[in-house]
């Protein structure tokens, strides 16, 4: 009951509606999508409505020496949302408010809990664009998507959410409100404090309002698919178009166990006999028939078995669909694999230079056979960053236990391989060792010593990152 | 003689050749290009070679308790790079390595001493294109670039300095090496701590390494120019062009002080009797004529008297040449608007949102008539970005105080407008309590908190940005 004033004080001031201890409530907030993290019993789920409540909440918490973990959809693959014994998990649910769309300043306003899908449909309507298309953009919050920098697939031309945020609202430990950076195109007033938040995954405050950049909608695209009989030779075609000086919109890698399990979560004529399949978009306007061929040509080059353009944009959605869907098809595979709720999923994410890919894929092949796990790879080929995924036997620990080192071995070779050890899912609690080791002891201390400036009491999402 | 074991340390260290004190060459040392900021004196500069140098220069200075201000081509507008009394100015002059140069990564790593028209000319040569271009591109280094987050003509298209950076070697205050960020095309492993030294103007590090993104060589322009009779009504056109999803990869203005002042300093036949001068160019391959008609038809609408495109590359490159000599043309200026050395032009720099161009150009007009000085104003409109150039009697103090009265109350409408008090060229010394009053104390407060994470003595440009 070493909870129950801080509870009060919690329904004084959001009232009892926004204060949630169901137990079953807590247990679905327990976690987010990344499998094979720990997650604590948290005390109870805020839903503050504003900027002031968020302060509310922080004060109460910091009196009481409770920590705060903030939530959006829950739809990370770090754990950076899983919850610590006996915290408050905010969550920025209740705060969808989209305050301002501003064509000429092509810039937009939101509350942190504004879905995805939602801000990117709302500025379309305006002809505007909001780039960042994370895997869960159907369901993930624009907050979450700031606080880990999500990519998705359009980054390989527009590049990730840090690119989009000018300035953001943010309640510090303190219970005080930083605004950082500006609604204008450029600024450089003081540290970009603003890139400092971006990614921090709920360190060092929490995100009560985000200024996003927009760009004119793009033109129509032009899909192709080319079919390998390596992966590596799909890498390869990939460091080809890059040295080739072309800029798909879109160039995306799926491998042959995620072709076939997406053929069996839903049909739809994919060349399940490839090894892979590099799917290919171009928005370049009345250049782009042009540079779709150069595409196939550099694909044909490097060794693709077959190229085949997109008839129309019916077809070429139906492709990209299939890509969406490589998660959950990899998550219906890996349950009837290990049936009764035993199969699970290690979703990995790697980044190398991408000429660094084919050796990244043929090294991911060797780890695979040699770890005796079977590894699926799909991701954004054209930056260099794919993810691996591990299906595992939850109710074996000698499964577990292979892929676990699988992993350790495909997070060492990206890093040998001059890459990162996450490119885009964040590091939560899943990586917090691979960080360590990839920005060594001076890099840690600087970030102990930033978290510290911030957060000097570690109220903030202890535990994550570092 | 407090410096002179600090010296023998020094000299010890990088060699007598690196240690320089002498009189002359520490007064050219003493200052960058800001007017009216005030500059102390050196005890010595040194010019470091590579990283180990720089790590023997800060522990030295260190061990001492003497500050350190780095320092590039001192091309900066707001005295970042000034010495302060006794310091060690630490030039990258001598760090000029590019050391790589990856076509399929499409990144360059490079020492921070190198200029950015060296660095651009490199990539070039390898059909890249490194887009960040300061006016003072021919000169200024990329460490300055950074360490300043450089703007420039590009970037209402391309973005800034920062947009660039990918990862960088930073050798901290306590002497100790940090690597930040990475090569691949995406990383979120950890807080970003690029984006926090990239533009912290040599207050948190000393920049030794930068890796920097590179692209695919732009298409060729075109070019048009559109003459006004008020500046408003260019205001009004560029908010109209951004309103249209039109993305210029050039939108600049010039007013009649500065068409003016180029014509006096190199006749080229621009209309000096236009009260503004919008020059856009587009490099969108086979839709740029029909994207430039599109600006023209704006244009014409928003006011223009005249709208007329440049008939080949040569007269664009002249249009171009034109807007590069403002600086300069408007030194020229002030130097016979008041002889004997006593003419002084104080470059201000302030961004506000597309949609409030017109408002800020007309108040700009009105303080200059209220304060009785001339003003030029000239920019990047299409980032909503402007130089209004104040031009100073240094020998008058009623024109000193009546030229800083006009800055002030630039900076005031600026954020009035919902704007910032600095759009590219920093803070430095100049802007220090335009930045405080920008940030509020939570800023602050935050500001300092960071500072003292990474410099806890104070021994980097002290008095600087904070």
């Amino acid at each position: 009951m070493a909870g129950t004033p801080l509870l009060d004080e919690l329904r004084a001031a959001l009232g009892t509606d926004a204060v949630l201890t169901d137990p079953d409530l807590l247990r679905t907030h327990q976690r987010d999508e990344a499998d094979l993290c720990p997650a604590g019993t948290p005390l109870v789920v805020v839903r503050p409505r504003d900027t002031g409540e968020v302060v509310a909440v922080l004060r109460a918490a910091a009196r009481h020496g409770v920590p705060v973990v903030p939530q959006g959809a829950r739809t990370g693959l770090a754990g950076a949302a899983n919850a610590v014994d006996g915290a408050v998990l905010l969550s920025t649910a209740a705060m969808t408010e989209i305050r301002e769309i501003d064509p000429v300043a092509r810039i937009a306003v939101v509350q942190p809990g504004v879905v995805n899908a939602t801000l990117a449909g709302a500025v379309a309507r305006q002809g505007l664009y909001y780039p960042p298309d994370p895997g869960s953009w159907e369901s993930s919050t624009i907050g979450g998507n700031v606080a880990t920098n999500a990519g998705g697939m359009c980054c390989v031309k527009y590049g990730v959410t840090g690119e989009y945020v000018l300035g953001l609202e943010v309640v510090l430990a303190s219970g005080e409100v930083l605004r950082t950076g500006r609604r204008t195109a450029k600024g450089v007033a003081g540290y970009d404090l603003t890139r400092l938040f971006v990614g921090s995954e709920g360190t060092l405050g929490v995100i009560t309002e985000v200024t996003v950049a927009l760009r004119p909608a793009p033109q129509e695209s032009l899909t192709l698919v080319a079919v390998f009989d390596s992966t590596a030779a799909a890498g390869t075609a990939v460091a080809r178009i890059a040295a080739d000086g072309l800029t798909p919109s879109l160039l995306e890698l799926l491998d042959q166990i995620h072709l076939r399990a997406i053929e069996a979560y839903q049909p739809m004529g994919l060349r399940t006999d490839a090894q892979a399949l590099l799917l290919a978009a171009v928005d370049t306007g009345s250049r782009a028939a042009d540079d779709l061929a150069r595409i196939a040509e550099v694909c044909t080059a490097a060794g693709a078995a077959e190229v085949y353009s997109a008839t129309d944009a019916v077809e070429a959605a139906a492709l990209l669909q299939a890509r969406r869907l490589a998660h959950a098809a990899m998550e219906r595979y890996a349950a009837q694999t290990y049936p009764e709720g035993n199969g699970g999923l290690i979703i990995d994410d790697v980044a190398v230079p991408r000429g660094a890919l084919a050796e990244l894929l043929d090294g991911v092949a060797r780890i695979a056979a040699e770890c005796a796990v079977p590894i699926g790879v799909v991701g954004h080929a054209g930056d260099g960053n794919m993810h691996p995924n591990i299906v595992v036997d939850r109710a074996d620990p000698a499964s577990v236990e292979r892929s676990r080192r699988a992993f350790d071995e495909i997070m060492r070779l990206g890093l040998a391989l001059g890459g990162t050890c996450t490119g885009e899912h964040g590091v939560g609690l899943l990586k917090r060792d691979w960080l360590a080791r990839e920005i060594g002891p001076v890099g840690v201390r600087v970030h102990q010593a930033v978290k510290a400036a911030l957060d000097p009491t570690g109220l903030l999402n202890p535990g994550k990152v570092l």
